[in-house]
């Protein structure tokens, strides 16, 4: 029997889950974001579960909200990605280790040492979010009064990402003799010097460590613009999206794969995987009513902040307690504006429920038992909608617990996720072939 | 009975030894550099035997000496420091961890929430080495076709200093509430936004992470310029020293203490640890010859370059089983050539020896039996000439179990270093204190 379509599922954490009320919810860790030893039991329960990797997502500043509504906000700090996860790589053994890094605000031979630094380090699993940094509260921290205009920054990403990939390169695999007798520790003739002279960056190299184990580590795309489907239909192997539904699943992956076609990329050499925001219940009420108490721990001034923004018109003024009333159209954001309305009907929000959905999290939700979650990602991979997903845990430990006892043995039963590992590096677990070196032919090549 | 001066010491790792002849010696680890197992069974020995830290130094290019020597040298590529100290810190408890960052050709918020990261998931051990990068060809893989100037490399160091320290005082030690009830995560009061604007950094802050456990990292240092001098006395809490005699060393000792007092800091604020090469033997002749073998596992060319260099002279020209001719004066660099004629008639070597001698490794060095090493280091402790040292070992694994298990215990019987260590953090292994935080009152100060 032919194997079935497999699904890929990345944890996304930050390094918790993304819901701003998850850290009040009963059992929750509330310091979760900040303790080391509950992010080790995490990456070893995602481990267990035999997920594809642990996603850290990352932001360069802290004030991208007004204080009134950051301060109850458990995202507003967080380990640095590339300090966390070397230590999470060695409390583990197969779990693939993503970590974002920004291509506006970083130095192309410094993230090319430390991906390659963590690659080695964790035998093979490390990933690289590429992100251009949309928030602009960063640039101030970085010597700049405005931010790098979007075009400019997803220039300068693709030129970083050549310069990174180019200093990876800069070793063949078989560079390193270390022959004792003859005192040789490397051969010349085996590393190149990449000169890079761009636009954007002059890097002469080479990299002062040796190529990583997995050639690159395995190349992450999360921006949702033109210029970032470009960017990732171009370079990347995994994409994070942010589709909401079904349908706009399947559009995204079809416009993907068909920009893959026209660059003459193989369409199984990038997965595409949504974040889903998962809330799990023994019953449908159960998880309905876990959800509704997650949103109510959402303070309800921030989230009428999140409303107003997202109508164009002041939320403060509509009664908490009655349904949206009728608002007149504005010009701010049309399609922001008619999802909330959509939203609002389909579920039969109050105001404040309204509210409260929007501050915790409004995107792609499973809310269900572990078998209508596991009805859902079958769904979405058998109609090529996506080729897993990027869970988003709605509360911490006990969401990440659930996810692994109950919905991964459901998705194994069905044939559609992994046992047990197959492989070693992140590249096995994803189904990716190792990169040729540009500049070497490869002494093992995949 | 008033405890003795104690001495601190640092393990000084690239991450393995300085010495170019070390990879080749029999039973050495040839690609200790570059095998996590190893590293941590060596933090893990140095935790057992006490030391204040194991130090990471770093530098940001490969091309740093012409590609015939640097095939032959095991330090042509290492490990990202702040990659490989994160996953160092699962595996040991109370070991200090100091990686060395630039401020010439990295950006200071990174930095800062790097070592903050570093210093919580380590619980309170982490130190920074700041330098300003003297090495030239590390300004090529950074856009810059050439290096700053020195003294403006020390102005935007220092800034770099106050921007780092003044973002990691973003943070009251008290400022994260998590108050589930009232869903208040944090205290905007305890909050301070930096606003730095500078010549050389607009850093607005805050930092996205807490205070540092040690309020902050431990600040090391080690330029021997004026101004590097100068920065130390003024910034320093450590100062790793290149100080090549007792004499030299109790000078550079005075000196830099003068400064201090000048500045009206406490001089047992600061502790100078000079680098020292270790090589150990059973016998003072057993230490001799271990040395003279590790040398003349140096290949004679490359130490030949080196000689000529230091001479200002071509030493391929001369007989290399002679003693070193009479060479005419030149005008480069006359103390470096002095020191190597004074090396060549205090020692009676070779040509070929003198060479080997300066391509492994020339300055500080401690050589003979346990006791006799104990010695030294007993006379710099209590003649002001150092407050401990940073160590180097001869090679590895063999040269740092030998000091742990043979030159430990005999300071330890002296009673002029720990038996156990005393408290939790770098700070307190050295003695220093936690600094307090400049924009609000501690809650807690040691
Ligand atoms: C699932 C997901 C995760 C993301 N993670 C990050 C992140 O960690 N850091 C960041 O700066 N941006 C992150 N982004 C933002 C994207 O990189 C991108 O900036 C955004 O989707 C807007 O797309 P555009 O920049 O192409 O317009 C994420 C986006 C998605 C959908
Ligand atoms: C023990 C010791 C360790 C050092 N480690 C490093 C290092 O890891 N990286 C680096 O760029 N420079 C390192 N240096 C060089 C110093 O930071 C400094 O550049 C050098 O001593 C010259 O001093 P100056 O820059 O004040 O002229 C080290 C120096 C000493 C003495």
């Amino acid at each position: 029997m032919a194997q079935l379509r497999q699904l890929h599922l990345g944890a996304f954490l930050r390094p918790t889950t993304i819901h701003t009320g998850a850290w009040r919810y009963p059992g929750a860790f509330p310091d979760a974001n900040f303790n080391f030893a509950h992010l080790k039991r995490f990456a070893q329960t995602l481990e267990r579960g035999r997920f594809d990797a642990f996603f850290m997502a990352d932001h360069l500043a802290v004030l991208n909200m007004p204080v009134e509504a950051l301060k109850r906000s458990h995202t507003a700090t967080s380990f640095d990605p590339l300090t966390l996860l070397p230590a999470l790589a060695t409390a583990t053994e197969r779990l693939g280790l993503i970590a974002t890094a920004s291509t506006t605000f970083e130095q192309p031979y410094l993230v090319a040492r430390r991906f390659a630094s963590l690659d080695h380090l964790s035998g093979g699993r490390a990933g690289w979010n590429i992100v251009t940094t949309s928030n602009p509260d960063a640039a101030l921290n970085f010597g700049l009064e405005e931010h790098m205009e979007h075009d400019e920054r997803y220039r300068r990403g693709r030129e970083f990402f050549d310069v990174v990939t180019g200093l990876w390169d800069s070793w063949a695999d078989d560079a390193f003799l270390r022959d004792t007798q003859s005192g040789v520790f490397f051969d010349p003739d085996k590393l190149h010097v990449l000169n890079h002279k761009g636009p954007y960056f002059s890097v002469r190299g080479p990299l002062n460590i040796a190529r990583p184990i997995q050639g690159w580590p395995v190349i992450v795309q999360a921006g949702a613009s033109e210029a970032g489907r470009q960017l990732a239909a171009e370079t990347a192997e995994v994409i994070f999206g942010a589709t909401s539904s079904i349908e706009e699943g399947r559009r995204f992956y079809a416009d993907i794969k068909a920009r893959m076609a026209k660059l003459g990329r193989a369409p199984d050499s990038l997965k595409i995987l949504p974040g889903a925001f998962v809330v799990i219940g023994r019953t449908e009420e159960e998880a309905q009513e876990k959800r509704a108490r997650l949103d109510s721990l959402v303070h309800a001034e921030s989230g009428i902040a999140s409303l107003s923004i997202a109508l164009g018109h002041d939320a403060s003024l509509f009664d908490p307690d009655a349904p949206l009333p009728e608002i007149p159209q504005t010009n701010d954001s049309q399609s922001g504006r008619e999802r909330v309305l959509r939203l609002a009907a389909r579920e039969g929000l109050t105001v404040r429920q309204l509210a409260q959905r929007l501050g915790g999290y409004a995107g792609l939700a499973m809310v269900g038992t572990p078998r209508a979650i596991a009805d859902q990602m079958e769904e979405w991979l058998t109609t090529e909608a996506s080729d897993g997903f990027n869970v988003m845990f709605s509360h911490v430990p006990d969401g990440i617990d659930e996810f692994v006892d109950l919905v991964v043995p459901e998705l194994q039963r069905r044939g559609i996720f992994r046992r047990d590992y197959a492989g070693s590096t992140l590249r096995d677990h994803l189904g990716l072939k190792r990169p040729e070196n540009r500049f070497f032919r490869d002494a093992v090549t995949a």
